[in-house]
């Protein structure tokens, strides 16, 4: 059984004349991604999406984290609409820059101070710098397999770098806080930040919660050393909780990045720090062309807003929670030992024992023969638009998958 | 004599509470800018903007150069809209990425492949990587003074940098190539790329078009060297020439990157190269959440076309020469020996013996007062809803300036 594809695979022998692979990036149709994926989308609405061959789609990807609301939610389409018609890019910030930096200082516990840019690669290395501008320390540690961007210091592609890009980059096991120690003691006062992301959410493998005491020792350790602690908290923010998804596992760090969530679609993302960073954060040099797009910075308050009017992080929770029980129940009655890992709103799904994902990878084939869009080596993501119902629909299509893996299996 | 700004200084005052520095990047309040000019714009629609004081006025710089074709659009708006309708950023590319990519290889003669980002500074780095990737050497050698972004081993900023960002970086003086052939002969055989703009043109003094045999020399120490060409058409890009400013000045690069002007307000990069690039382009790692954004591909894809349509390169050309001749004329006439340099469609503004911009601070705080929008350290940019009738406007304002800068100067 297959799915109607002519259209996308026909866009997709046309992209690989003009566009080096295709589709590059994270969208890049990669090994293990089931046949029947589309290659192009055609329009989306709340939590379903339509590709470019008239295949209809219950989203669990949600543009991989950047749709909270739903697609075109109607009253962030509004915000958005009333804002341009004043305008998007001018010469100056508008009032919405003070507004947003003002919301996100009185969300975000320890933050003193906001700026706004693109992409979560412009933080989450800015964020390095202002460290180090800080600190006047070089070193950067982070967590093996992490990802923190696009940039050379951190990129998880093999072309285009030197080895003198990562000469002060250094890595450590996820949880393993002696190993993270050890680090900081072999470059003692030279390191200037320690980035993680909330909690472990590499692809290709289940997420890793923290372990207990871990995210306490980082603190400790950077509180210790004068080490700043950098979340990048870009994939996960407004998923675990309102205030920072710090709030979900008890820490403070003293910068924190965001940018998915944070505008529902329209791109923007934004640093945010304690006070003593202000000065290092004000040095280093930050701007892009349209980085005071008024447009992106009102869907982002408007965001924030109907985020706590909706409940949004309880929904999202109690669905991942609906979700994963759902989907074990269903797994095991076809007799798998299957979860789902990381928090239950951005879950990553896990048969026990595939480590090659073979399992994962032929089950995702099967719910998208159901219309269930499941990402096999990816986090998932659940949004404001999913309901009970829908999370029942993807737990049946999960079931009819089932049913067919065993025969696959057998 | 001045102008109503409380609301802009209320604003800015909040900012400075909750934003290092109160606005940062190239719309920060800097030294130098007339103290008339606001902190904070209201709205904009076609060539005006007014701030958040109700202060009207006529624009030179277009949201830095973002607006090509004008303030909101209607046309580009109506494209907008409609595929808003389907959807921004979804979990695959629309065909709007194909287009588009077909679109900037038919255009631009050497392009066989494109890719898309959201900031010039994203390309731009990118590219030197690509050159990196391809070549397998280090050194970047790049003119002194030339912006090409955000990112550290570029920017203009003093903090947040360790030395070694710049180890594999060289500098030489624009249109020297004597000193640029010593440093590909310095690093011999270690060049990955040359990364230029199409003319110089640094912030805080005239611009300087590329000297007799300068773009034919650079382009045959590329090919003697093995060195890939980059050309960073990111602010030029759309206002020399349809398809790429090195069609204006006769070479032909490796590598070219756009931005600003490509999406009239909505945020996209671009970056194209020869076919013999398009391996390193396939091998380095490249990707952003909302790269894939419709609405932003499809505004570029419009933009590209009503600038042809509307013949932009021809009329900002006519009319850049229009206010070039109309102000030189009026600065003579009060006794100024006054000019503006670099190409028509953005120049920037310069009086003879001014090298510490006294005269030029002057005139554009008085140009102010008469509403017209001129930038003292900062080219200027014309746009398509500029009209013969505007450009008088200014050169009436600029007039009066004039008149009453004799009586400060004497």
């Amino acid at each position: 059984m297959t799915l109607p594809r002519t259209r996308s695979d026909e866009l997709f022998l046309r992209a690989t004349k003009v566009v080096p692979g295709g589709i590059y990036g994270h969208l890049a149709p990669a090994g293990g991604l089931p046949k029947v994926f589309p290659h192009y989308a055609e329009s989306a609405e709340g939590c379903r999406f339509r590709d470019v061959d008239g295949n209809d789609w219950l989203d669990f990807m949600c543009g991989y984290g950047a749709i909270l609301l739903g697609h075109r939610d109607s009253e962030i389409e509004e915000a958005a609409e009333l804002q341009r018609r004043d305008g998007a890019v001018l010469n100056q910030p508008t009032a919405r820059m003070v507004e947003l930096a003002e919301a996100m200082v009185e969300r975000i516990d320890f933050a003193e101070w906001a700026v706004f840019a693109k992409n979560g690669s412009d933080v989450t290395t800015w964020a390095t710098r202002v460290a180090r501008e800080h600190t006047e320390r070089r070193f950067v540690l982070k967590a093996r397999g992490a990802y923190h961007g696009v940039d050379a210091w951190c990129d998880p592609g093999f072309g285009g770098r030197i080895p003198e890009d990562r000469d002060f980059v250094d890595e450590f096991k996820w949880n393993d806080l002696d190993e993270l120690r050890d680090l900081a003691k072999e470059h003692e006062d030279d390191v200037a930040a320690i980035v993680l992301t909330p909690y472990h959410h590499a692809a290709f493998g289940p997420s890793e919660m923290p372990a207990d005491g871990f995210w306490l020792g980082v603190q400790e350790l950077c509180r210790d050393k004068g080490i700043i602690l950098v979340l990048d908290d870009v994939r996960a923010g407004s998923r675990l909780h309102e205030g920072g998804s710090h709030r979900l596992f008890g820490f403070t760090p003293d910068i924190a990045c965001y940018s998915k969530a944070l505008g529902n679609g329209y791109a923007i993302s934004a640093c945010v720090g304690r006070e003593d960073l202000r000065r290092g954060a004000r040095d280093v040099f930050l701007t892009g062309s349209c980085w005071n797009d008024a447009v992106a910075m009102t869907v982002a308050i408007k965001c924030l807003d109907l985020a706590r009017k909706r409940n949004v992080v309880d929904k999202l929770n109690t669905l991942g929670v609906r979700l994963s029980k759902g989907l074990r129940d269903a797994g095991a009655k076809h007799g798998f030992s299957f979860s789902l890992t990381g928090p239950p709103a951005m879950p990553f799904p896990w048969f026990d024992g595939d480590g090659n994902l073979y399992l994962l990878q032929k089950f995702c084939e099967l719910c998208a023969l159901e219309g269930v869009f499941f990402h096999p080596h990816h986090n998932w993501f659940l949004c404001g638009a999913h309901e009970e119902t829908t999370i029942d629909q993807a737990v049946n299509a999960a079931s009819v998958a089932f049913s067919k893996l065993i025969a696959k299996h057998d």
